[in-house]
Order: structure tokens, then sequence, then C-alpha cells
């Protein structure tokens, strides 16, 4: 069976991604959690990484003696594997669509990423009300963001259609909406609801919440109780 | 015929690899030039492109009412669309590995990315070697490439046997290594050889070094002459 490395699942949003595709898409996995260190550079987390994953990150996936690292690149390999569950839509321009949306989040949207870091378990309304009114730039990625999630075919439905590798991309910035309450329209809230609504994401966020670690580098804005 | 989007040669890295894909696999297509302008938010360049493309990047494809946009994301469908060219690797796991390090780029090498920013006429030797004593993380960064380069499968190949988007995603890298003369190992510098002989890169050096643009915001090491 294949593995999925991954990181904690309150904080780690590219591990997040091929995880709800690979469970969404009912497809056989073993998950192996490496835990984030408490502090930065210590613990074993990076040789541990490491020792699987020559770029030393999360998300890696090992078939037998196949690596595949890298979150986008491990949903383009299991759309492959698995052509048959469409991961990305059937038709040809949706799929091409989803793939423009998927690899704009893959590199893009640095303002959201680096000052809403994901955390399931944390409330951060008044911190993001704060981050909005200081960050244009914050605001700017949300514009696009809300562009984009208006663009989908149904208004009830998910970026292309089904649920396909686009809404996992997109999962973490919906969480990242809601634990920092960032002012959204209506459709998007619409959009947010269908994501949250999945059970591959809620499973994913039960897990987290269950989770006791706490990381310090990735809690800028609270102090441990 | 598809139009391809473009900035500026001599510096736009993103615009470099999908347009390569398509002079090396002979895909017919109508190049679109729209200019960076001289300083930072002046001139016509975000009207030009947002007119064509919300995101506001280049390079987006237009196939007729088809917009697709983002480096990667208009490789993945130029693959599709001539799937017999093999603009991946035909053997599944290579074309895999391809794209783990295509994705690897697509999304990481802040060092050498910010650090080093393409610049096809300058030459900046003295000015990397600076830069290299400096800072740790873009020596980390080469490390990392130079690990990536020296797992082709061949010598005296290309990252993944033959010339695929992978190579396409490392010329601009390979470029880099150039302009400011990173120290790297005689198996780089092979397939910097490899890269520089292309056809298609030689040609889009040769249009870069035809250009005469100035962009003052792209050239922090050199003052106009
Ligand atoms: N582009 C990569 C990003 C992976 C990434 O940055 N992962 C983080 C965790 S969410 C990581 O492993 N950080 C540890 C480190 O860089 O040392 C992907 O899409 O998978
Ligand atoms: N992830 C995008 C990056 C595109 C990008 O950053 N393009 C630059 C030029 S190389 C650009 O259009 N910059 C203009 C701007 O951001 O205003 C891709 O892979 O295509």
């Amino acid at each position: 069976m294949m593995q999925l490395y991954i990181a904690n699942k309150n904080y780690s949003s590219w591990s997040m991604r091929p995880w709800l595709v690979l469970k969404a898409f009912n497809i056989p996995f073993e998950e192996v959690m490496i835990s984030f260190p408490k502090e930065r550079n210590t613990g074993t987390f990076k040789q541990e990484i490491l020792a699987v994953n020559p770029n030393g990150k999360v998300p890696a996936l090992v078939n037998s003696d196949l690596l595949v690292w890298d979150s986008l690149a491990i949903c383009e390999y299991l759309a492959e594997q698995y052509a048959e569950k469409n991961l990305w839509p059937l038709d040809s321009k949706l799929r091409a669509r989803a793939r423009c949306i998927s690899t704009e989040m893959h590199s893009g949207f640095p303002n959201i990423r680096n000052l809403c870091g994901m955390n399931l378990r944390a409330n951060l309304v008044e911190k993001g009300a704060e981050l909005w009114q200081e960050f244009k730039d914050l605001q700017a990625d949300v514009a696009r963001i809300e562009q984009i999630f208006s663009e989908r075919p149904y208004r009830d439905g998910f970026l292309c259609g089904e649920f396909s590798i686009a809404d996992a991309f997109y999962a973490p910035v919906v969480t990242r909406l809601k634990t920092y309450a960032l002012p959204v329209s209506e459709i998007t809230q619409i959009y947010m609801q269908n994501v949250l609504n999945h059970f591959a994401v809620k499973e994913w966020i039960e897990d987290a919440l269950a989770e006791d670690t706490w990381v310090n580098y990735l809690e800028p804005y609270q102090i441990q109780k």
C-alpha cells in the first residue's frame, strides 16, 4: 500500500491537499505522520523526512520503490494512476481551468499564506481583523481568491463542478478564511460551506482537533496555555 | 493559432518555460510580448495583461476561447493537447520524477530566484561571488539544484532522459548559474552545456540579447549605461 508522509494536521496545509484527494476519491493509503518540532530547527523532523525525501519536506508519497514529493506532483501522479476516478475534471476545458487555479495556489498567494498560517484549532478572529486592516496585500490575495471562487460553474458546486484536486488545493484557504474570519461575500461563504461539509475535510479537521502538539514557530499570534 | 503572452525575454523566467516547450516540441504558436515597464507600477503592462489574464501575470496562453495561465498549467495543457509528442517522459516513473522536480521549481528555490534574478545579457560574476559568500541559503538552493541535476538517468542527457518540460523548468536556473558564475560541479556543468546548446534555449537567448529594454526594478546590481 502507498504511504503518505504528512506533518501535524493542525498546521500542515501542504500535507492536507493530497491527503484530501486520497480520502475524497477513496484511494487506499497508509498515513505516516512526522511531527513538527516544538521549536524551529530542533527535534528530529528534518532528519526523519530527509530519510524518505531528499528535499526535506512533507508531503511525500511512497509507492514501493517510487518516491513522489510535492503536493501537486503527488496529485498529478494519483490522477494518472487512478485515471478512472477523474481526480481532475473530465471536461478538458474545466480540467485546464482546474490546473490553472491549482498552480496559481501552488506558487502564489504569499500574503494569506504567510500572514494567516493554517491553524485549525485556533480562533483568530480579532487577529484577522487587525491583519485585514493593516495589510492591503492580504486584501488583494483574498480578492483574487474570491474571484476564483465566484467563477465556479454552479453556485452550489465545487470550483470546477464536482470535487476535484482544485478544491483540495483551496481547502486550506477556506479554513484560513474561517479561522481569521476574513470578510467575504455570500457566494464565497456558500463555497466555504461546501468544502467544510465535505467528508474528507471534516475528517482531517476532526483529526487536527484531536492533536495536542504545540508548534511554537507556527503560533505567532498565541501563547501556549 | 494559439497565442502565448510573455514579457521581455531578458528578464521573464516564467515566460521562458512554456515558450521553450512550444519551440522544443515544434508546436505552432504566436508570441505576444508585453513589455515590463521601466519603473515598477508605471506604464501599461498590468493593464495590458489584465485584459487577457485576470491574474495579471505572464505567461498566459490563449487557444481561441480558452485562457490557460501559469507556466506549469500551460505545460500540462500542452502535454495533453499534444499527447503524441511526449512533453513529459513516456516512462511513468520518469514522468512522476519530472513532475516532482518541476513542481519543486515552481514553488521553491526562493533564494536563487530572489537574489539572482534572470538577466540574460548581464555579466554578474563579481556580484555572484559576493552573494555566494553572503547568503548560506543561496548555497543551500544551489546544493539542492545540483543534487537534482546529478540524478539524471544519463550523464550526457537531460534531467529525465530526453528534453522534457522539466528541462524547460530548470533552463532559467541554468542561465542564472552562468550569469552569476556560481561555483558548481563538473556534472552540473555538463548539464548546463546541454541546456545552453539546445536550439530552443539558444533562440530565446538570442532574442533576449537583441532586446534593448531596461527595466530598472529588475536591475538591482547594475546602473543603466
Ligand atoms: N511546494 C511544496 C511545499 C511543501 C512544504 O513547504 N511543506 C512544509 C510543511 S506544510 C514543510 O515540510 N516544511 C518543513 C521545512 O521546510 O523544513 C508542496 O507543495 O508540497
Ligand atoms: N506562478 C506563475 C508566476 C508568473 C509570474 O510571476 N510572472 C511574472 C513575470 S516572470 C509577472 O507577470 N510579474 C508581473 C506582476 O506580478 O505584476 C507562473 O508559473 O507562471
